[in-house]
């Protein structure tokens, strides 16, 4: 199929390798292995997932755990905080699956006891540093309290405590990368011996793509949850976390207009293709992606000199070298390795193969 | 319908009102108005604006384009620089509805000649000053050729000038609101002046938001294109251009836990609902939303001490002063204004009225 307009290709020999390697890794280290779907939010890319032996996994939203349920998909944590509103819908999904639930305050707890009316998981959602949401571990007696209230509820059941260590992503060494993760690894351990004689079962789940593909000690944990891995990105790049050629997906944009006064190509493909996440370029500005020319069958990645540097609604702004301007006509197609990959995939709502095959994701309405 | 997650609300009224501003405006000044479509992207509110007597759009795609065709309009301008690799399938577009296009240098010029088979309107792209992307006005060895090679094009007509005054946004007054669109005014004048006797029919389109809303002084211009007014948004309002009650989107998002030991409180909403675009607040930090909490029928728009700081793929961090903390619990339904209503609206794909229906945008694949 020819390429006319913003495209989001994936390479699908390098997603396969992704989770290939992180198959092996959960399995070396003896950990459970439960992928966070919300990077692809694919059924079929679920199923290579499925291929490689993976049974269980996690999602971010109820409307996630209902499409991935359809697929087949029998055991799954909504890795987010319980959303009380939703919970009486939660009931029917619960009952076709092993569905795990987060809690972190006593008004989830109490709004799930109310409302639920079978089964279900619950985690204790523990913050280990990030500061975003989450109980802090030291925080025993309101643990304590939400494990009294868990005990009193036959129809839920203490799983164990669930965090993650997304302060990974703002870190600025992988010597960064691993004393966060060491950190939150302690505060994990500490849980997890103050109540593992009374909870014999209870796990702990962590686990983001930084730490899960550059730590190989995982010591008290029994389950790690990485979703961005399966595409990686330029900002796991630039935190040191994978290889250019990791990176699975890549935006194919035709170029509209080359502005040669102001070394500038104007693209179709900006804000509602890319978002706005960004990383800083070696001359201290914004970087909304890489540049890949395209050379009859070669591709050739062009230096950070020459990168993404603004986007609006739909035009995307190119900073080229006046070496390399002459790289670009209007036209053409140039291609964009993306600064966040699952932002850009949550926009574009399908995915097309190195083989030309359209993968779809969930409806969005 | 109950509210469970986040959810795009449209004051409809409100968005009537500043449809029909909008129009009064333009029929005053004898402009003609083609609003921009790409803000709302939906058949229904398109409705509207015919409704209100308005028979032409501007889009900013092909598929946009497609899509609105289908609805009925038959005077559309796509106002995005041709996309060279699109051109062959625009043929048929062309030949059921009156199509203009924009060029902006020669690729994109011979590109149509080579392949279009039906009549369009061809605009020459300007730039006033945004230096985003078109031709600027002082270039006219460049304009004089690509209207020679027009002329020599039976299936294209020349229709005029048009530029996107996009600096307006950047503005740092009203003050500088006015001068940017006089500037552009001036510029547009003069090539008009330029180019009149030779092709007496040609139009000047002109007009963003913040110019079409503020200005008064539309002299030489034949016709306005703005968009997000229907709308309007907080970047509008930080720029002086509207009022809050003036603002008819908001989203309701679920609060989902407080941390009063940090003055934040998170909600269900996050990057994938609002998009990232934020505005500058009064203690200089990024303000991605202003908050208004629901006390029963009540509705109170909490001061910018309080606001939305932070945004992850589903989680929104509101920043909350000591004193109003309280106002939230777990499981409680707030609204946030957002940012930039286009971008919003791209991420939702549909909107509910305060009536309580459900509106469809242009499915995304």
């Amino acid at each position: 199929m020819e390429i006319t307009k913003p495209t989001l290709l994936l390479n699908k020999e390098i997603a396969l390798r992704n989770i290939e390697n992180m198959v092996r890794k959960a399995n070396d280290l003896h950990l459970n292995f439960r992928p966070h779907f919300k990077t692809h939010q694919s059924a079929e890319i679920g199923e290579w997932f499925r291929d490689a032996g993976v049974k269980a996994i996690t999602v971010s939203s109820f409307t996630m755990a209902n499409y991935f349920a359809d697929c087949g998909w029998d055991d799954i944590t909504i890795a987010f905080s319980v959303n009380i509103p939703e919970i009486p819908q939660m009931n029917e999904l619960a009952g076709r699956i092993n569905l795990n639930l987060l809690i972190e305050n006593k008004e989830g707890l109490e709004a799930l006891q109310e409302k639920i009316t079978w089964h279900a998981g619950v985690f204790i959602k523990i913050d280990t540093g990030y500061n975003r949401t989450g109980i802090e571990s030291t925080r025993t007696p309101l643990i304590d309290q939400l494990l009294e209230n868990i005990q009193k509820s036959p129809l839920l059941h203490f799983k164990g405590f669930l965090s993650h260590t997304g302060h990974t992503y703002l870190a600025n060494s992988t010597h960064d990368i691993f004393s966060r993760h060491f950190d939150a690894l302690l505060k994990m351990k500490s849980l997890k011996a103050r109540y593992i004689s009374e909870w014999p079962e209870l796990m702990v789940s962590l686990g983001d793509t930084p730490s899960c593909t550059l730590c190989d000690n995982f010591d008290g944990v029994d389950e790690i949850r990485p979703g961005n891995f399966v595409f990686y990105d330029l900002m796991q790049f630039k935190l040191g976390v994978c290889k250019l050629s990791d990176i699975a997906v890549r935006m194919v944009c035709p170029v509209i207009a080359v502005h040669s006064s102001r070394n500038e190509v104007v693209i179709y493909g900006g804000a509602i293709h890319f978002a706005k996440d960004s990383v800083t370029n070696i001359d201290g500005k914004q970087l909304f992606g890489r540049i890949i020319i395209r050379e009859g069958e070669n591709k050739i990645l062009l230096d950070e000199r020459n990168y993404l540097h603004a986007l609006t609604q739909e035009h995307g702004i190119l900073r080229i070298t006046p070496r390399d301007l002459n790289l670009f006509k209007p036209g053409h197609l140039i291609e964009i390795l993306p600064v966040h990959s699952c932002l850009t995939a949550n926009l574009m709502r399908e995915y097309m193969t190195n083989e030309g095959e359209t993968i779809k994701m969930l409806p969005l309405v």
